[in-house]
């Protein structure tokens, strides 16, 4: 890098705040890529500030800059260039401040998410984001890609848990709305501009977060069903009977409950192997003898009308464990060679038929192949794994088109969680009209003139 | 209106379509405004395409437009100058589908949110967003200025519960983001534009809301508390007890109390009228014995420890409303003549010393005066009535000063759940910073360069 803007950057952080050259490669380019991180720099911010001149300098130098979190995203959307500039935020993990009775917790954008989890938990309070990257991924990364996780359904994305948020704009304006107030309409709600939009309108550099009261009691169980429709009816049921307050309602297709409960995966079939579907459910409420009364008596019911044919309910802790060890042993599905992992949302009336679509597209390619489904059923998202003993470009391709393709004309949405970034974004027509793509990027245009931040992630 | 315009109008609208003359000024300009509308023409379409027709016919001929729903809001925002021409959704009230199984709804935006309400309980689903307007308020309008209600502590603003959205932009550009998922991360989220921003970035059109399943008990609670530092105690007691599922938290100060129980008000006082706090609680679960057991036990261990010195429990349905109309009888302000009702929100930590500061700033303009304080606090949204004996412009501004004021040191905001509209845009600063303002003006520019939607209110 020109010596000239080294100095100018050294200026800003300091000299611990600019990684070069071997500093810069020596870091794989994400957590799931083997590859090194190619990029002019990487910038260390300290705080708001420090981004803030960061971003002037590189605005008014037309550089362009990727933000950098945790990089355990799954949708390429922290991929540098070597000409670009990273700005990782791994030096700005402060937790500023815990409000036990606001119930808010404010952080600047590199905590970990674990760390914030932690934080909450010593007050005695519940975060309840969670995702197997915990340890890894920061809050501004799942505030920039609107995480999901397991508990969606009982208590929202991201977006649902961040009050407030201060993000600089691309000329190095800081915007910034630390609201923590769960009402506050006093006009545009500005934050979720920056709430999803992978970096490409805004570099977040603090939350505030909402915090919940803990869960007091939980309540799990492995029940099987002889069919989709099935499912659905367990799904009204179980979630009528607890008044809309189920917590989790995790779906496996057959063929995924199977690799996932015999040799070498790490369960064994609680029940048995011949059901077409498998539900783990959980409730968390405030009292476990009463809740487990009340969870059992809706599940024997279910069991007397044959909506499900067996069930396993967790006895206690290590149980539950091992019921959620059960679905998330996905690393099982290395085992069918190159794979590749979809996150795909759609109506739950309409799952069905798209699963047979699916399937028939890829046996028109391929006369072998596997398809694993599984997934957060109660918020529309499943998770398709294909495998058809290629990684090659070409193959990947036809595998998107057979699991994309079908979801134009359903409504469907080719990212219900992991976010476009580069991965996706040729297929950002399947779920968004012209009017909304060309919408998007007239804001970008607008926030961002010199298309300096994260350029070419989810359109061009 | 010039023939030729009228002409244009009808050909998209149809005769019917198009109020003129004193069809527009025989209707009122709000439920709570006893003035005529003033406005060229009150424009009916019956759907998107008229809409989005109607609005590039304006932009072409730089027509102010002013979106009108149920007129119920409490801001100014959909007050018109006689130049300017209202589009009314009163003809787009059909609701279009109900899926139990997806628990989504959509509808047009025109229609009611009690017959929105009814749809999905006809259905046997629930949409929790409610408030006293809901017999006249329509689904458009509580999207477009993201109405709060008594149960945002459990379920959210409307913000929480539009899965979709499709609105009209300016120019006529149709924006169909009628998402019904959950989970969808495909780019921008943009129906988060038109919610809250009241009408001047687009009108909106038709929604997708997320139903919930029912609530299978109710449990109610008036209760008395010495100090506001016991306030929050009981707060935090019922929610962590409930694991955070406690339904409402209404705090009554004593003013407030004094006047809705004493004769002509409609309520006798269920506990002594003594108190300096007394709250309304309710819980919403899926078993009444069970439910009731809980939360009484709770009650009684915070009487035990003193955090709660007097309780009414409801008993039956007939006891709650009785309850609840305590709480709703906010008409016998009234009885202290011209009154000013505020809407702010601000962190619980700085209610007390907040509310101290308005009373001694009050106290300081004149010699008598009614402060009355409820509110739904744990949402940090109070509602403040004033009345200084004239409802004189120059005393409201006065009182505007001594509410609004006192907020900016603590990040409140002086709009929790009503909005900005004309009412409160000069107070805009108090809760958003001179680069927020400027974001917002730049997204205003951007979508609507000719400035033809709700001109001037929030900002100039």
């Amino acid at each position: 890098m020109e010596t000239n803007l080294v100095n100018k950057i050294k200026n800003i952080t300091g000299e611990s705040g600019l990684l070069l050259g071997k500093d810069v490669s020596e870091r794989k380019a994400g957590i799931w890529i083997d590859k090194p991180i190619a990029a002019r720099a990487i910038v260390r911010p300290k705080d708001t500030k420090e981004v803030s001149e960061i971003l002037a300098l590189c605005n008014k130098n037309k550089l362009s800059v990727v933000p950098h979190g945790g990089l355990t995203g799954l949708s390429q959307a922290a991929i540098t260039k070597s000409n670009e500039i990273v700005v990782s935020t791994e030096r700005m993990i402060k937790i500023e401040d815990i409000d036990p009775v606001g119930r808010t917790l404010s952080s600047q954008s590199g905590a970990k998410l674990q760390a914030i989890q932690e934080a909450a938990e010593s007050e005695g309070m519940y975060f309840p984001l969670d995702l197997g990257a915990r340890g890894s991924c920061t809050i501004g990364g799942n505030a920039s890609t609107n995480a999901g996780g397991n508990k969606v359904i009982r208590y929202g994305m991201t977006r649902d848990l961040v009050l407030g948020l201060e993000a600089v704009l691309a000329d190095g304006t800081i915007i910034s709305s630390m609201n923590s107030m769960i009402k506050n309409n006093t006009g545009y709600d500005l934050k979720q501009l920056f709430i999803g939009s992978e970096g490409t309108l805004g570099i977040i550099t603090r939350v505030v977060l909402r915090l919940q009261e803990k869960p007091l009691s939980q309540c799990t169980a492995l029940l099987a069903a002889d069919s989709f429709d099935k499912v659905k009816k367990i799904l009204k049921h179980l979630d009528s009977g607890l008044a809309g307050n189920l917590t989790a309602f995790e779906v496996m297709w057959n063929e995924f409950y199977i690799l996932v409960t015999t040799p070498p995966a790490l369960s064994n079939p609680p029940i048995p192997q011949n059901y077409p579907f498998y539900i783990l459910v959980e409730y968390s409420g405030f009292n476990q003898v009463v809740d487990t009364q009340h969870f059992n008596g809706l599940l024997e019911a279910a069991l007397k009308k044959d909506i499900i044919l067996d069930a396993v309910i967790a006895q206690n802790e290590k149980d539950r464990r091992r019921l959620w060890g059960i679905r998330d042993d996905v690393e099982q599905q290395f085992q069918y060679g190159p794979i590749k992992i979809f996150d795909i949302s759609l109506p739950i009336n309409s799952m069905e038929a798209y699963i047979k679509e699916v399937r028939a597209n890829l046996k028109k390619h391929w006369k072998e192949f596997h398809c694993t489904v599984f997934g957060h059923l109660a918020d529309c998202n499943l998770h398709i794994i294909t495998a058809v003993g290629s990684g090659e470009k070409k193959a990947i391709k036809l595998m998107e088109e057979c699991v994309y393709e079908p979801l134009r004309a359903i409504k469907g949405s080719v990212s219900a969680e992991h976010g476009i970034g580069l991965e996706k974004k040729s297929y950002l027509t399947v779920s968004k009209t012209e009017e909304e793509i060309k919408l998007m990027k007239k804001l970008k245009k607008s926030l961002d003139p010199n298309n300096i931040l994260n350029p070419g992630k989810i359109f061009d």
